[in-house]
């Protein structure tokens, strides 16, 4: 199974990053390849836990030179995508934990949501209607649970 | 000057197609020129207005086959990219107007944000941060205060 | 029809790019959009020859800022993907006419063959198998029998 | 380091299996990541010979779906760009052995030497300009000449 894990690079809070951290060990454990876009934040927390509990994680950067992808990451492919990468993301994944919240990190669990990917947001950005009534997304409080829904739901649609 | 109009296809409502009727003829009477994800509701009436209007559209469509696109589009072109053509969409342009809301618009809405391109939202979703405190999106009130918007603020970044 | 115009940038000919103003204009003269790679040389040429003969063009550019674009293109995208756009622009095509010969050339030839998009070549690079035999690519020796010859196998494949 | 190997699918010959088969197995000997288009033929022998040795393999599929991946990749990456994830093929490795040939193979080929990634080609198809003179590409004579030569030449363009 992969799980992309998303979220802010240099913006990314303290608890962004502990909980980034957490979710790439969790997901390590369970077997889980982890993909993310490469750079920092939560990328490269997710990478390092993920590292540090011996599991397998890819960084799809969106430039086009690997010196710029954050360390942890087993694997760093420079697309040259630029923000195009973000579907890639997103699209080669079997489901998504959004971790904090940016506008990239947004069109990547928007992007999900349109093609039935399914995410679970931990302290992410919200969306609401032109009514202003919220739209669901799935969260969930804690690393573990974050990492126990999503391949719950994921499980199923494997691809 | 190149101005996106994103929004619904099949979801988009009447009041949703209608102004993307008047936003694509205005648009087309400033000399602007049109890009769309070149389908039906919101991207096919801004088309059909432009054409009206003796302009100019572009239409990048996801698939491969140009005969899905929608008919009023000038230029019609199959990218095969899939989603991955929400971020062309927005890319290219010189701004963006989002006539309203659905997952894959706010997909094209975030990397606009994202990236610095302007834009300007009619009756579309807003998004809210981790504490539920609404980002900011401009919003118009109406297909010409949208247009007129839009090509002041993005008057200044011609690319 | 979509007619994807291919060849060299600065290292076209000058017999390549009368060729390819000659090719423009005749494809112009019977309707056909022309698709070019938008920047200098052949691609500028054709789109020359095209807006000579108040003919619609498209170039699809490989950086992000439509200002590289050529000036004759009625429409510049500025598609961000680097050399990925050589692959936009022969698959958003009916058929492809290649003028001269260049490394990115031969990249977009090999695609429109891979993926069965007729292409003529005027002048252009050849390719021999692992034994050193010549692989067939039709051949035209005037602009008018590469336009015409296109316009014919080209029409059967409408996309 | 990272080596792309390219190559024929289902049309590769009994021989371009065998040379991709050990071009991977010495590729991870070497502590060298295989990145290949993750399908069958050259790109699957390549990925097994690497499995085979204890070496990381990427394959980077054309569709959506995981499953079409060939088996013995350790990541696979399902990309949904159609024929331009060959352009991602060769953009993320710092070099590429080309094995055997198909016209896939060939416009990755051509897009490498377009942006100066070394390739090193086993028994593959060749290219003649205009007049019929042959263009220059580097060939080996073996795998194991085909590893060493793209090592050494690829090395100082670590990206």
């Amino acid at each position: 199974m992969y799980i992309a894990v998303i979220g802010p690079d240099a913006e990314a809070t303290s608890m962004n990053r502990q909980h980034a951290y957490e979710v790439g060990h969790l997901l390590a454990e369970r077997g889980v390849i982890v993909v993310t876009g490469g750079l920092g934040g939560v990328m490269e927390c997710a990478a390092r836990g993920c590292s540090d509990a011996d599991g397998m994680s890819v960084g799809l950067l969106p430039g086009r030179d690997r010196r710029y992808g954050s360390q942890p990451h087993a694997v760093a492919l420079p697309t040259g995508l630029g923000e195009l990468r973000n579907a890639l993301v997103v699209g080669c994944a079997d489901g998504v934990i959004a971790i904090g919240g940016s506008w990239g990190t947004l069109s990547e669990l928007a992007l999900a949501q349109r093609n039935g990917v399914r995410v679970v947001s931990l302290n992410g950005w919200g969306v609401v209607d032109e009514a202003g009534r919220p739209l669901e997304v799935e969260t969930a409080i804690s690393p573990r649970q974050a990492v126990d829904r999503i391949i719950e739901v994921a499980g199923g649609l494997l691809r």
